[in-house]
């Protein structure tokens, strides 16, 4: 252990991780089932699924937390702090799954996120850094898509329809020949026939017009960047465009529907069905125009066959983690990846432990953990661990905003524990699964403020509520977590979703807004409800939702902090991620693309060319 | 060898590489220098340059074209036959140096660029894809620093003095520091100043407002796709960025100014320098603005030091090859990296052989290989290989397009050997390096065809001129260009630039146009004008020029074959990568944005989801 002052990468640095290949193959890998990338991080071939498929799961255990501060609560470092007490002290196998951090975030506001002190994934600046290139590859496949649209707008609108079939099925050699992509969309346009020369002036026409209504392209593009002036743009705007101008938007990378299909795809078939699903906009006649009519699905699937393996990293005391998929369960669904968990809960054994991680609150990740995820996995969570701070407590007790913590224990006893605290226990109970509150122990936290935040959980319905102190020593200090969630994960778990998937949109959308967010209603915009419509009449009425709220308030309002009550949520629009699989609602004035600071963190963040030792990623 | 009707594809699948530390080891690389991304491409540490920093140079050969036709000459599958020949062949060490494809044309109209037939990098579909994740680097960086731009303009916008410098100097536990980058930022301005409250108001209002011009930003973002609707937009148009909005764009990543250092940098000192140093703007006061100024340069440094390690991968017959800096040298400097180049040509030792590549004809890829990339580097090329094709050739001669080749033998003769291939001889010439003609035969060239070209070519100057085989045969079909390029390079070089580093912008610009392109003077837009008064100001008129024509001929006009004349060359705008070290005019209308076509390739793109198998990618 170094000093109490040693930075997190000062931490990570005076550690060296074992050799990715001696940690694959303590923990089962056969050698031709990694792609190492360096020297302490690999892809993991998704074979290994096949091979284990008789192997029994291990026990799974999902990490949310109460409503975060700006600055979050610790889950990244209690998930850590977990499986470094259930291996290193309880002698069970275990794994940690992660989620890829966003480049936004760590030169923006929040800068890295690999956990922290003595509870970090090693070495921290590849976890922070491109890693092994997932979320590049999910962007240059999110603006391949959106290019395809843009420039077949513009060569059917200066195109007569033969010149666009002669261009789309041209003469090789003086044959044509429909693509096997052509021939996916010919089948779903009801035109069987496989012979171009055969086809009907009428069906060429149909089969070379997407028709494209740019008023109802959903697509936006996107950067791995907080770049807060593409949030609305105009593009199309140099003479080579024609005239053909539209309002767009980018969005923060990880909000993709193909970062969610990633996260969601339970093999690499399934991945390319969804790339291909994927609904960029309507036609004019009101038909939606998919990925595969763009033509660019397999150039999707082969941009992204890669980013489908998980990476496998490790953390400070050697445990294995995996990093799959990304954070802002805001805005995206924000949960690690269904092949990383099932990965690792067939590694781990049947008497093993998965830790996995739901970002921001109960309120959100867990509730699409639950909803989303466990409905596209099939796999049901043993305990849920709530992760608590007395500073956060503090905030909804009363606390003005993060900064200005000086509260006394009077207030974290009456406003914070007795309202979100409690109610993000019964968010959890409302699923059926036995929750553990670790309470994540900061330095200035006293005593008694730890002792009366653990009495006041068990009060709230939790199985058990345990201080951690893994930040400043490591799995030694969250044993006593460990050993409540292994209890814990000997109980029955009673898992139930918490709406039926074929209740109607607008239900489903009041369900979570009543029963998870306190809300008295909801009220949908104009807007909102013509696309409820439409996607009723297209038939994705029985899909689940996928929230877009603040993760700093249970409500839409990031000021109302502790319990709010006596509000109606305000839906401003609905976006369909068809691929991913879920309705998107956004909350309020809830933005996909966040923005830089004056004073963002790249301010700090320097690398000794010498050395080559980074600083300021924290 | 497959069949004569075996895909580049079916060819690369049907040869397993060595594992890339097998590769490694052979070459003379220790297990410590490498840094593998699978099983068959590593990066190579820069620490190799200092362990062979004793070892002499080998050979230095640099590949160039004619002018090509739309579809590519074949310089690469020239580069790596080349090296196949000399190494199994001439047993000669040998390394070919290529460049890093785009994803923009490998999904657009060109498909993929490892090479093709016998003489390919291999597994191809890696060079075509990621890779090791530069251009993904680069794209991160440059946009983090777009991003940087235009929050910053908008904190200043909307805060006082005093609250822009308590953000950007925050109290920390009650005290204030500049960070280091700050500190840089002071001492440009003349304020030898470290303690923050020292700073009169005048002080803290010159640190805190870069005060940039929303009309003088020259600063661009990058997208590494063909998405020809961002190559001029209006950005800030949410209510959320206050009316901010202006006019801008999006290059190709590969055009990036980031992917400029990343391929003349010689050391991650001098990298992170350039990156420092780089212009993205005018204060309305006229003084440049720089990364550093945005207090983003360290970051960027962190962003880009892995892609600093060129990627080691192999040939088709086990040849070593660096991939390293990206393609385009039409609208950027297009040449492999100085650093690759260097490493390369300690590795092979004295006897040996380094071929690199420069992007399109000798008139653009060469001339800045010469101008530009030599002066970074200190190294003077041995020979140079001019590829040219039968089929370019009758081109050149009058054939209108490349579709349309069907022309006889004395079209070749008469037309395009006699002007173009004349002509490139003759650019080369000026610069004092020996020619060599490598001639790649296509199956429908005829022997009579194949006579003439060579023969001409030796009447125009070349050294020698012969034949290439090497995309059905491989190294062996290449046998005879290994042999003369062997014999070339040991006649005496005679290096010389071109134009004298501290001549006008102006007449450096007029000797290009004039000596190589054939010219018969410039026109400067009065834009361009004003432009290359304010950077004499600055004074950046020292630094070598890098033009933005058209690769498709000599001059600005694309369709304009052979050899034209009689035309004046129209310099559009001027633009100056100051961290890369180039002034960079825009001659007539090109455009550092490609387009997709009506039928991209991405089209006939695809992958097998069970055997993980790629089709399409040519």
């Amino acid at each position: 252990m170094l000093s109490t002052f040693a930075s997190d990468i000062e931490i990570s640095r005076a550690q060296t991780p074992k050799p990715v290949d001696q940690l694959a193959e303590e923990i089962g890998l056969l050698p031709e089932e990694l792609e190492a990338y360096g020297r302490s991080k690999a892809k993991v071939r998704l074979s290994l699924l096949d091979r284990l498929h008789k192997q029994p799961d291990g026990k799974y255990v999902l990490v949310a937390g109460i409503t975060p501060t700006p600055l979050g609560e610790g889950k990244s470092t209690v998930t850590i702090g977990l499986v470094q007490a259930l291996s290193a002290h309880l002698k069970l196998n275990s794994f940690a799954c992660l989620r890829q951090p966003s480049q936004g975030p760590t030169f923006g506001v929040k800068g890295g996120a690999a956990g922290g002190g003595y509870a970090q994934v090693i070495p921290m600046e590849e976890f922070n850094l491109h890693l092994t290139g997932d979320i590049h590859a999910i962007t240059a496949a999110n603006n391949l898509v959106a290019a395809a649209i843009d420039a077949r707008m513009l060569h059917e609108a200066t195109q007569s329809d033969k010149a666009l079939f002669n261009r789309l099925v041209p003469s090789v050699n003086g044959v044509r020949r429909f693509s096997p992509i052509q021939i996916s969309r010919l089948c779903r346009l009801g035109i069987n026939k496989i012979d171009p020369a055969s086809l009907t002036p009428q069906e060429v026409s149909t089969f070379v017009r997407l028709d494209l209504d740019p008023s109802k392209i959903t697509w936006q593009r996107v950067v791995d960047t907080n770049d807060r002036f593409l949030r609305k743009i105009t593009v199309g705007q140099a003479s080579t465009e024609k005239g053909q101008i539209r309002e767009t938007g980018f969005d923060i990378a990880v909000a993709s529907e193909i970062m969610a299909i990633l996260a969601l795809a339970d093999s690499l078939v399934d991945m390319k069905n969804r790339l291909a699903r994927m609904v960029v906009g309507t036609s004019r006649s009101g038909q939606p125009v998919t990925a595969e009519d763009l033509g660019v699905s397999g150039a999707l699937a082969v941009l992204m066959k890669d980013a489908i393996k998980p990476t496998l990293m490790q953390t400070l005391e050697g445990t294995p983690v995996f990093v799959h998929a990304g954070p802002f369960a805001n805005i995206a669904h924000g949960n690690s990846s269904v092949l990383a968990d099932k990965l690792a809960l067939k590694l781990v054994g049947c008497d093993g432990f998965v830790v996995t991680e739901a970002g921001f609150g109960a309120d959100i990740g867990m509730e699409k953990f639950f909803n989303i995820k466990c409905r596209a996995s099939g796999l049901r969570p043993n305990v849920v661990v709530l992760v608590a701070t007395v500073r956060a407590l503090k905030m909804h007790g009363g606390g003005p905003n993060v900064i200005l913590f000086y509260y006394g224990f009077s207030i974290v006893g009456k406003g914070g524990c007795r309202s979100n605290l409690r109610k993000q226990i019964q968010i959890a109970q409302l699923f059926g699964v036995p929750v553990v509150v670790a309470l994540n122990v900061f330095k200035t936290d006293t005593q008694a403020e730890i002792d009366l935040v653990c009495e006041i959980a068990k009060e709230c319905g939790a199985s058990n509520a345990v201080p951690c102190h893994h930040w400043s020593q490591g799995g030694r200090g969250s044993l006593e977590l460990a050993q409540a969630v292994n209890e814990a994960a000997s109980r029955p778990s009673h898992f139930k979703f918490l709406y039926n998937i074929e209740m109607p949109i607008v239900e489903k959308i009041r369900t979570i807004a009543q029963q998870v967010y306190g809300a008295d209603d909801i009220e949908l915009s104009p807007e909102a409800k013509a696309k409820i419509d439409y996607y009723n009449q297209q038939g994705y009425g029985s899909l689940p939702i996928c929230m877009a709220k603040t993760h700093l308030s249970l409500s839409h309002m990031p000021d109302k902090k502790g319990v709010p009550t006596g509000f109606v949520l305000p839906i401003r629009d609905v976006r369909a991620s068809i691929g991913a699989g879920f309705i998107f609602p956004l909350v309020g004035t809830m933005s996909t693309m966040p923005g830089l600071p004056t004073r963002p963190c790249f301010y700090d963040i320097d690398l000794d060319p010498v050395t080559e030792e980074i600083t300021g990623l924290f």
